[in-house]
């Protein structure tokens, strides 16, 4: 049987686009005599398309998408995934589906069994999950065809609904298609290859896997489908981060390949460029803007976005103030040469003062705290601000995980954006993909990389002042947020026990601010975002 | 046998409180010689606790504190609810226990069946449903022991775990016990008692009903816990919006009562007093500042914040400009009046001023747009701000929900606030909520009620120059948002196309707005935040 794997990118919603993208697939599969051909899950309508799945005429456009798709599945059979209706009274109105199209017809549909619903997933909250496990037959293969986490048998985390696998192994299947929508963290691939492995190895078949590729705001589909052989070996391992269309003939004789090695921070450098050019394709922007500081993480971001969006669609705004030192205007002006992106230099002292005096009353008998610090971010946040409703440019959003994390920014001031472009990337990860970005020639100023890291809202300020050297924070962090340890777990693994309560206070204590942060492009397993949900009035610390 | 329901007020996660007050209630129980204490549902640990849940210490504390208040239950039974473990090793780790407690130790736990996961619900995120259906037995009554959720016998939004309540009359229970954590909405407790009587009907026995209250950010509880008799009628009503205790003596001749009549203004404004105090109280802050414009809404949200926490407690500050009216600086001093609330007058002109010279350069050639209004709106915003920061009082947001919805609002500008106090509230609702908050004396100047709309950012500007009238907006939206039906649909009911049309395109844009906003006190069936997610970048509208 020769199968193409349609490794595509959609858009939520935006059926006319979608749909043409497939039915081109269809046709560059019939012109190389495919067989069959696979597309993701949900790629009719988009994944994740959340509470636009409850919208009447949301659905009647899948209906017609996957109709028209059908009238073009002659001579080809083909797989996609689609919401599909429960008939049943019982339960959620929707099946998440693997729609099986011949001859023009929707042939048969397997729902999916396990539905997942942690981290950034919420597929109970649509779907009723498949609790009848048959194979199916496509082309005289007995075809066990399964959606995503179907085939992930080590995740506990899943409600339990039955032993798919095994129940679907019971018939010896000679196939097994996976239609996945599985989204990217810089350790996911290795989990993911390990669990197809399995159950390749389990089942003694082959095994067809085809992911998402794209970004919708702030989840990142990854790509890199797969096909293994039999022992689980790769036979083919389609592109990271683009779309991708291969053929693979399972009567020939088939050659493996090793699995691209990839670094994670190359990975994560991949999934920031594709998040950042999907947010402003799909939402019908080109030009972004952004406060370039001198310091690391605008100058990262701005060096991303010149690389996604193209030099020419960036604008970089230097806000300097009396407590800016000049090596950072000199540094962010190194940036903006060596990136070739617009920019202007706006000074914010007349503006703070202007605050300090209508204020002056009201804070007459107080010496100055972060108050007055927070100003000066609000300011230069209503500057970029003006800047992006007047000439239509999207806000790019530059802090970082670990400042995220412990509440160091302000809200409405540097915490300002439409979208978080390194929100969910440590401050030490910064520095590495700082380096990353300068692999060839140096974009990023060497000064960014080496002076010490300052929000330069007083004089001589230095991050350091006022938190623990960034390779210790960022341990704590890691240990708190990606690995959801206890603190007295992180106090015996040999930190410091006071450090780790101050730590584990300051990320409680930040709930109320990120809960009004842009969206953030994830690239860990544990993102701030829809994926940790936390109540904002609790009494607890870790 | 004599029942004492105990309708209490938890703090997520706050152990010490939660455990103490639970055993008051106990102790007060048996002094009245009650045969059995009912608390809510996750009494322990509180509801909704979040990805706490995750946390082993969080879960460690539930059950230490279980077994305190177990070690309590001598001469008397006590049913709560609590997360449990799940000890298999499929599924998720905890379920959503009622936990019965006897001669000081665990008799019996019962798991919820019906776990929801529709609007603010995601109760499969954490929980196992069960799949084992029995009565329980206590003092000799055969009890069908249910969580919530389980008597919702009419709701296909539920995943379909097989048919609880018939399965537990087929053992002809004496008494139905539902322990609850049942949000407050205005239409929520005519649904709630019809759902409740017609279990109570098909079993023909009574019902004890133990419901939550007090608010947890966003979501509110209105306790209103019910005692039914085997008819359907009512025996007890609890308080709304407060803690009760009452007793119930099912062995002796019981008298019905007609059911509380409440107006739905009535309803919502009980609900947003317990929200702002519950959110001070429980977040460890006494003191609340907002802006003052003269305008329905931010008086609205002043007198609500009066009552709630008293005037002495709230800051009002008036922010006029150029555009701002004689008639609203005297409406909001009268308002200042009316309360007693402290006020300040901070005019926002010269920094206004002082933001238009910085961007000279930048604006050369463009014409006055939504960008200088936005300027206003984020003067105000960082002026509010400063004083929060500086003297520790949390800052209101006064937007309405007609306003949210379709984003005529500014972010980082007037759309800034720790807590959204009407946001759920329709602008058209505002009005009658001001008219209740003067039932008995104005407080709520009547020139702000009758004036026409205007958020005072250009000259002359009125909220009709570029919105619909409220009446007909609100009912549009009303459609689309809670009825959540489809444009094609509020057209054939009446509206002008083009009307629906706009207004489906303006709440479609302004998601990326409401994704930044602050959490919203929510009174209506189906408010903004985590009850309603829509993808930021997709391309469809209603």
């Amino acid at each position: 049987m020769k199968i193409a794997l349609a490794q595509l990118n959609y858009h939520i919603g935006n059926f006319p686009d979608n749909t043409a993208k497939i039915i081109t697939a269809i046709r560059n599969a019939k012109n190389e005599k495919a067989d069959l051909i696979v597309f993701a899950e949900l790629a009719v309508g988009g994944y994740p398309a959340k509470d636009l799945l409850r919208n009447h005429r949301f659905l009647a456009e899948c209906n017609q998408s996957l109709a028209e798709i059908a009238s073009h599945c002659t001579d080809i059979a083909c797989i996609l995934g689609a919401p599909v209706k429960n008939e049943d009274l019982e339960g959620k109105p929707l099946y998440n589906g693997a729609v099986y199209l011949e001859k023009g017809a929707i042939k048969e549909v397997v729902h999916k069994s396990f539905l997942p619903d942690y981290d950034v997933f919420d597929e109970y909250r649509y779907f009723e999950p498949n609790k009848h496990f048959n194979c199916i037959e496509i082309n005289g293969q007995k075809v066990a065809l399964t959606v995503c986490e179907d085939l992930w048998d080590d995740d506990t985390a899943n409600s339990y609904v039955g032993d798919l696998m095994s129940e679907l192994r019971k018939e010896d299947p000679t196939l097994i298609i996976n239609i996945a929508a599985s989204p990217f963290s810089y350790t996911h691939f290795q989990n993911r290859l390990n669990v197809l492995k399995r159950n390749v190895i389990k089942a003694a078949c082959p095994l067809v896997y085809v992911n998402q590729v794209g970004a919708h705001t702030d989840i990142i589909f990854d790509g890199r489908s797969l096909a293994l052989d039999r022992n689980g070996d790769i036979i083919s391992e389609l592109h990271s981060f683009e779309e991708d269309f291969r053929i693979i003939d399972f009567g020939t004789e088939l050659k493996t390949v090793a699995p691209r090695e990839t670094s994670e921070i190359e990975m994560i450098h991949g999934a920031l460029i594709l998040g950042l050019r999907d947010y402003f394709r799909k939402s019908g922007f080109k030009k972004a803007i952004l406060g370039l500081s001198g310091g690391l993480d605008s100058a990262v971001v701005a060096a991303l976005a010149c690389e996604a969006l193209g030099a020419e669609n960036v604008l970089a705004i230097l806000l300097p103030s009396k407590y800016s030192s000049d090596h950072s205007i000199k540094d962010a002006l190194d940036l903006v040469k060596n990136t070739g992106c617009e920019h202007q230099i706006i000074p914010i002292e007349d503006v703070a003062l202007s605050f300090e005096k209508v204020l002056k009353n009201s804070f007459k008998g107080t010496t100055p705290d972060t108050t007055e610090e927070n100003i000066q971010a609000r300011v230069r946040g209503t500057i970029l601000m003006a800047l992006s409703n007047k000439f239509g440019h999207i806000l790019l959003n530059t802090s970082n995980k670990s400042e995220a994390a412990v509440g160091y920014g302000t809200l409405y001031g540097d915490m300002a954006g439409s979208l978080s472009v390194i929100g969910d990337v440590y401050k030490t990860q910064a520095f590495a993909l700082a380096r990353y970005i300068n692999r060839e020639r140096e974009i990023i100023p060497i000064n960014t990389i080496v002076k010490p890291p300052s929000a330069e809202l007083r004089p001589d300020q230095k991050d350091s002042d006022s938190l623990p050297p960034y390779e210790i924070l960022d341990s704590v962090l890691f240990q708190l947020i990606e690995l959801e340890k206890a603190g007295s777990e992180i106090v015996n693994s040999g930190f410091e026990e006071s450090l780790v309560h101050r730590v584990s206070k300051l990320l409680n204590n930040a709930e109320f601010k990120r809960f009004q942060a842009p969206p953030i492009l994830r690239v860990s397993p544990k993102a701030f975002g829809s994926g940790r949900v936390m109540p904002l009035v609790a009494k607890f610390s870790f």
